[in-house]
C-alpha cells in the first residue's frame, strides 16, 4: 500500500534541452564532460525541489559514464525523475541525449542517479513527502533505488562503526 | 487534406526550464527580460532546427508582453512548437510559466511568436517540410498563423510597391 | 506647452556596443536572436532607469525584426534613447546596427520599442517624471509612442470590458 | 621496474582555485554540486591532456559524494593528479577543499576521480604514455587505480558476454 | 601638417556601458576590478580595431588605478578613443565613470590606457593609418601619447642594448 | 627583525589555471587581453583575502604588458604571491604562463603587479598583518614591492600639496 500523502513521481518530473554552444565543447568539438554533470544536476536539483518543496542540495552523484560524445550544434536534451526516496533524502535518476537536429537522430548518452536532500530555513536536513510510484517502470526504479539506499546506509553504519 | 510528407507538429515540440539564478535578475530579484528572451529564442530556434532539418536564423518575434515577475530562485517552464510554415519560414509559439517549487504554483508569464528561416550552405533561404497539424488546438493555432503570414506577406508587399 | 519638471531625452538616452564573440552566435556564426534581444532590453532598461530613477521592469517589446545577421567578430551597437511616457509607463526606442571594423561598413539591422514600469519599493508601479521632446526628431517619435500608448490603453479597456 | 619512458605523476600534476561567486549558488548561498563537477573536470581534464599531449574526452566519474558544502565568497581549492594509466585510458584523482578566507580555515569537501581517453587526430582512443608513482602515497593510489581498472574491464567484458 | 590619409580620432572613438550584475561583484557589492579591466579593453580593443581595419592584439596597459568602487546596480559607463598611433601601436585612453541610476550622480573612477598592435593574415604587426588629432583636447592627448610612445621605446632599445 | 606576528608569504600565496576556452579568445584565436586582467585580479584578491582576512578591493594595477598570446585550447597558469603589505595596503605579484599541453612548452607571457586595499565591515580600509619574507627572492621583491610604495606615497603627497 502506497503511504498517504505520497506525491507521484510523474508531479515533479522534469525534461530540459540545451544547445550546445562553443563555449561548452573542447577544442575537438565535443562537449565538455563537467557541462554536461551541470546540466544533469540542475534538472536533477529542480525535480528534488519540486517534490521537496524545498531548498536542496547535491549529497552524491552515483558513477558517470559518456557513453558517446554530444557534438557543437547539437542539443542535449536530459529527462529526470525521482526514482526513489527516504526520510531526508530523494535519489533522482537523469536520463542525457544527443540530438542531431541536421540528420533527426538522438541517441543516448549517459544515465546518471543523484542524491539530494532538503534543507529547513536553519539549512538542516528536513523530513520529504513520500514517493508514488505508479506505473510498472517507476516502480522498477522504485525498488533498485531502495536497494542502493539500504546499502548506502550499511556502508555509513560499517565505517562509523570502525570509526 | 494534409500534403504529402508533411511533419506532425509534436514531432518538433520542445520544453526546457532554466532555474533564475542571481546573474539572470535586477536588484529587486526579477528576472531580467531579455534573459528570458534569449531562453524563448533558444528554444524557438531548437523547434524550426528540428522541423527543417537545417539551420535557421531568427526574422522576427511578435509583441511580446510579460504579465507577471518570474523571480530569483524560481524556475522558468518554456514549452514551443510550430504554430505554421510557410515556404522558406517557420512560425513558433512559445509558453512561458513561472513555477514556485516552495509552493508548487505555477503561472502563465507570457506567449511568444517568433518566426524562423531554413537555410542552405550558401546561407540563403531554403523550402522547408510542410506541416501537420493533428489536434483541434493545433488547427487552431494553425489558421491563426497562416493568417498572421498571408497579413506579413501583405504588408511587405505593399511597402515594396510604395518603394 | 511642456509640462513643469519634464526632462529632456537626451539625459536619458544611451549608446553601447558589444563584440559578437563566438558563444553569442549559432554553428554558421550569425549572431543568436536571442543575445541581441537580451542586449536591447538591457540598453533600454538603462534608459528607463536613468529617466524614473526607479529601478523597472519590462512590461513589453513590440514586435521585433531582423533584417540582416550580425556576424562573428562583427560589433553590434545599440542606441536607446525614450520615445514617450505615460503616468507610469516608459518607452524606450532602440536602433540596432552591425559594424565590421575589417571594411567600417556599418548598416541597421534592427529597431526595437520596449515599454517599462518604474517600481516603487513594494514592487508596485510609480509615476515617471514627464519627458520632454525637443528636437523636431523627438517630438514625431514622441508622438508615435502617444499614439501606440492610447492604442495599447483601448485594446486592454476593450479587453476589460468584455471579461 | 618502472617502464621506459614513463612519466612521473609530478609532471602532469595541477592546482586551480576558483572564487565562489553569485551564479555559482543556490538561493540558500551554498555552491551548485554541478558547478563543482565541471571544476572538478576541468582541472581533471588539464592533468590528463598533460600526460598524453593529445586531446583528450571524460569517459566517466566514479561516485562524487559533497561531504560539506562551499559557501558564497568561499574559494573553492582543486589538487589533481593521475592516479594510474592503462593504454589508453588515464584515472584521475581530484581533492576538492572549501577554504574560508575570512577565518582562514580548509576542509575537504569532495573526492573524485575521473577517467579521460587520449584521442588521435581522427577522434579514435590513441595510447598514451606509462605512468611513474615515486612516493609511496603516489604508489599506493597507483594501485587502488589499477585494480578499479581491472575491475571495470571484468565487468565490461561480463557484460559484453551477456549480451 | 597633417599626414595624408589620416583618419580622425572622431571616427574610431566609442561608448559603451554595463549594468553591473551579481557575478560582477564580490561579497560586498563592489565590482571586481577584473571585471572592469575587461570592459576597459573591450572596448578599447574596438577602437583599435575600427582604426586599423584589422584584428589587434592588446600589447599593454599602463598603471590602472580604482579611484572609488561601482557597486551592484549601478551602471559602468566607458569612453574609449585614440590618444596616438605609431607605426604598428596604437595607444587608447578608456575613461570609466560609475553611475547610479537611483540618484542621477555620475562620478570618474577610472583612466585607462591601452597599446594594441594590429595584426596581418599571418600574425605579424602591420603598419596602420595615420591619426589626425582635431580639437585642443585631442592634440594634447596626441603629443602625451607621443612622450609616452618615445619613452617606451627607449626604455626597450635600452633593455635590448644590455642582453 | 621580523614583526611579532607577521604571516610569512608563502601562507597567502596562490596558483591556479584556466583553459582557454572560444569565448575567451578573438577571431584570430588569441586570447583577450582583458580575460587575462581578469584572472590576475582574481587569483590575487584571493593572495590578499588570505592575508588579510577580510574582504579586498583591487586599489592599482601597474603597467601589464603581454609578451606573447596565449592561444584557444592551451591552459594560462597563474601564481601570485604578496610583495610587499603597507598599513592597509597589499602588493601582490602574479606571473602568468601559457602551456600548451600539446608540446608540453610552457612560457611566460606576462608579469603583474596589483594593489588590494582590505575593508572593515563598513567598507573602510583596516590595517592588515605584517608580511615575512623568508627566502631571497621573497626578500628582494619585499625591497622592490617596499621602494614601489614609498614612491607612490610620495605621488601622492606630491599631487595633495600641489592641489
Amino acid at each position: 500500500m502506497q503511504p498517504i500523502g505520497a506525491k507521484p513521481i510523474s508531479a515533479s518530473a522534469a525534461e530540459a534541452l540545451q544547445v550546445v554552444l562553443p563555449n561548452d565543447t573542447n577544442p575537438l568539438g565535443n562537449v565538455l564532460g563537467g557541462r554536461v554533470m551541470h546540466w544533469i544536476d540542475m534538472i536533477a536539483a529542480v525535480v528534488a525541489f519540486r517534490h521537496s518543496n524545498r531548498p536542496v542540495v547535491t549529497a552524491a552523484m552515483e558513477r558517470l559514464e559518456f557513453h558517446s560524445p554530444i557534438r557543437l550544434g547539437q542539443v542535449a536534451i536530459l529527462k529526470a525523475a525521482l526514482n526513489y526516496v527516504g526520510r531526508t533524502s530523494m535519489e533522482v535518476g537523469v536520463e542525457v541525449y544527443a540530438e542531431d537536429p541536421m540528420s533527426g537522430e538522438r541517441h543516448h548518452t549517459s544515465s546518471a542517479i543523484l542524491t539530494y536532500v532538503a534543507l529547513d530555513n536553519n539549512g538542516k536536513p528536513i523530513p520529504v513527502p513520500p514517493l508514488r510510484a505508479e506505473t510498472p517502470e517507476e516502480k522498477r526504479r522504485y525498488q533498485d533505488g531502495e536497494r542502493r539506499y539500504q546499502e548506502r546506509k550499511q556502508r555509513r553504519s560499517h565505517s562509523d562503526s570502525k570509526s
